[in-house]
C-alpha cells in the first residue's frame, strides 16, 4: 500500500504552478477588448485561469470531454435512497446509448461523453462503457470499510490515467460526471468528516427522499461514520472507509487535470466531494479546477467555501452526470468567442476604458 | 397624452393569464422524464413557465431574437460616465456589423440580433440598425425632464410593436439588450424612486468609474431626482422625467411579451429597470419575464426581489447588450433538449421516482 501511495505522491511533483505570464497576457487581452473593463465578470477570471493552465497562446476549449464515473455503493442496503442499485447499471448503459439527460446536453455543447464502469454492481453489456471495474460495488460502510486503501488508490490512478490518455487524444477541457445510486450518502459522510461538520449540515434528500427518508439517511450516516471512525487527518483513510469508487475515480480526474495541465470542471455534490479530496491531497490541484454550479445538496456550499471557489450557476440543480459542467461549457464557449474575436478598442475606433 | 396612455392601458386587456393546463402538462412531463424529480431545478420551472406562455403542445425556443435598444442620455453632460456619448453610436453600428460582444455570443446560441436606434445622439449610418429614433438623445435630467410623457409612450409603443412584428416573423423567445452611455445613471435614478431606496443603494460604477467618479454620480442623481421630483405613484412620470429611451423601449418589449404571448428574457440593470416599470404598469407582465443573471450593479438585486424573480446566473456580469440573456438561452436550450428528447422511465426500464 505504502508503495502505491508513494507512487501517487510522486506524481504530484509534476504539478506546475499556473503560467503567470500567460495569465497576465490574458488579463491584458481582456482589458483591450472593446467593452467595459471586467464586464464579463467571473467568466473573465475563469478564462484567465485557463490561460494559466494551457501553455498555448490562444485559449482552446473546443475539444470537450465529460468523464462519467459510474459505481455502486454497498450502503444502499441501508435503504438510504429512493432508487435501487439496479438503476446505476441501467443509466450507465444509457450513457453509452446516448439517451440519458447528459447526452442531450453534451451534444448541445459539442462535448463527448465517456462513461466509465469503475464499480457498477453488475456487468455492463454496452462496450461503449469503458470497463475499469474495480469491484462489483463498494461494501456497505455501515458494516465495514467501503473499500481498501489499495482499491482507493487504484480508482484514483484510473482517473489520473484517463486524463493523460484523453489529453493526448487532443481534449482541451474535461467535465466531471457520475452515476451511482447512494452517492449523495457517501459524499455527505465524507464531507461531514473532512469539513468537521455535523451530518445534519451535509446531508440532503439526494434523488428525492421523503422527510422521514432524510432522517433515516442522516441516522445511518451518523452511525456509520462513528463506527468506521476514519482518521480525518488521513484523507485516503476517509475515502476508503466511506467510499465510493466514483468519488475516488473523479478525485483522480482532478489530480490528473493538475498533473497533465488541463482544466477540469466541477459538477455537483459528488464531483465537489472528489474535488475536495484532491485539494486536500495537494492544494495546488485547485488551480486546475473550475466551479460550475451550486448543487441543491447542502454540503456543496461548504465544499465551495473550503475550496474558495464560487460557482456562477445557481439553479437548484441536482442531476449530476456532468450536467452543470456542460452548462458552464456553453458559458465559457461564449466568453471565449468574445475573447478570441479580438475586437479591440482601436478596431472599433473608440478610446479604451481606464482602470481605477 | 391621456389619449395615448389610454390606448396603452387598453392594450393590457389583451394580456392573458398563463395557460395552467399547459403548465400542468409540462410539470407532469418533467416528472415522467427518466431522471430524479426536479433535478434540473429552476430550469424546469422556467420551462414550465414557457409552456404556460406558448399555446403550442411542445416547447419551442428555437427562433431567438435579441432586441437591443440604443439611445443616448443627456445626463452624460454631468460627467457621470467614463465613456462619452459618441461611443453609443459606434457600438450601435458595431451591432449591425456583427463585431460587438453580443454578436459573438448570439451567434453561439443561434440568436438573431436586432439593434434599434430609439434615440442615439447622432444619425446611424448602418441600415441594419432599425431606425426608430424618437430624438437625438434625452435631455439632461439634472436640468430638465429627460423626455415628455408623449415620448415615453411613443418609445413604449415602439417596443410593443416590435414584439408583435417579430412574433409574427416566427420568433419564439426574445432577449433584451441595450446600449447607451449613461444608462446605469438613468436606471439607478429610476430604481431609487420606484423602490424607495436611497441613491447610495442603487448606484454603481457602471462601465468603470473611479471611487470619486461614483461619489459624483451619486451626488448628481440625488440632486437631479430631488429637482425633477417625479411622482413615484405615476410610473410614467418617473420614466419620462428620468429617462431614457432605451429603458422605455425595453419596457415596451416586456409589455409586448405579455400582450403577444412570448417569453422575454431580462438581462442586466437597464433591462431589469425596464422590467420593473412594465411590472408596475401591469403586474401580470411578470409571468412573461424570465430572469437570466444578477448584474453586478447594486440596484439589480432589489429589482429582482421586487419582481420575485431569481436569476440563475451570478457571474458579476455588467456588459449589457443582452449578454446574460444569451447565456440563459444556452441553458434553456439544454433543458429543452432534455425535455423534448422525452426519455421516459418506461423507455429506459426503470421505476419512476416518487414525489414526497
Amino acid at each position: 500500500m505504502t508503495d502505491n501511495k508513494d507512487i501517487l505522491l510522486k506524481r504530484f511533483e509534476n504539478i506546475n504552478c499556473l503560467n503567470r505570464k500567460n495569465m497576465d497576457n490574458a488579463k491584458a487581452h481582456w482589458n483591450n477588448i472593446a467593452k467595459p473593463l471586467h464586464s464579463l465578470g467571473e467568466l473573465e477570471e475563469i478564462i484567465i485561469k485557463i490561460a494559466g493552465i494551457q501553455s498555448r497562446e490562444n485559449i482552446d476549449i473546443s475539444k470537450k470531454l465529460v468523464i462519467i464515473m459510474c459505481a455502486d455503493n454497498g450502503i444502499v442496503e441501508e435503504n438510504i435512497s429512493q432508487a435501487g442499485s439496479e438503476v446505476t447499471a441501467i443509466v450507465t448503459e444509457n450513457f453509452a446509448k446516448g439517451i440519458a439527460s447528459i447526452n442531450h446536453m453534451a451534444k448541445y455543447v459539442g462535448a463527448d461523453v465517456l462513461p466509465v464502469d469503475i464499480g457498477v454492481a453488475r456487468d455492463i453489456k454496452n462496450k461503449l462503457v469503458l470497463n475499469k471495474k474495480i469491484s462489483y460495488g463498494t461494501k456497505n460502510f455501515a458494516k465495514e470499510d467501503a473499500m481498501s486503501k489499495e482499491e482507493a488508490l487504484e480508482a484514483i490512478e484510473i482517473g489520473i490515467s484517463l486524463v493523460e490518455e484523453y489529453k493526448n487524444k487532443g481534449y482541451t477541457i474535461i467535465g466531471t460526471g457520475e452515476m451511482g445510486i447512494g452517492n449523495t450518502t457517501t459524499s455527505a459522510a465524507i464531507c461531514s468528516v473532512l469539513l468537521s461538520l455535523p451530518v445534519e449540515t451535509t446531508t440532503g434528500k439526494g434523488a428525492g427522499l421523503s422527510n422521514a427518508g432524510l432522517e433515516h439517511k442522516k441516522y445511518i450516516i451518523r452511525k456509520a461514520v462513528l463506527e468506521r471512525a476514519p482518521d480525518k487527518k488521513d484523507v485516503l483513510d476517509v475515502l476508503a472507509k466511506l467510499g465510493g469508487f466514483d468519488i475516488a475515480g473523479l478525485c483522480g480526474v482532478f489530480l490528473g487535470g493538475a498533473i497533465y495541465g488541463i482544466p477540469v470542471v466541477i459538477d455537483g455534490l459528488i464531483s465537489s466531494t472528489a474535488a475536495l479530496i484532491a485539494y486536500i491531497l495537494d492544494n495546488r490541484v485547485r488551480d486546475y479546477m473550475l466551479a460550475s454550479h451550486m448543487s441543491k445538496e447542502p454540503a456543496a456550499c461548504h465544499i465551495m467555501e473550503r475550496l474558495s471557489l464560487k460557482p456562477i450557476i445557481d439553479a437548484g440543480l441536482s442531476l449530476g452526470e456532468g450536467s452543470g459542467a456542460c452548462m458552464l461549457f456553453s458559458m465559457l464557449d461564449m466568453a471565449v468567442a468574445v475573447y478570441n474575436a479580438n475586437s479591440t478598442f482601436s478596431d472599433i475606433a473608440i478610446d479604451a476604458y481606464e482602470e481605477f
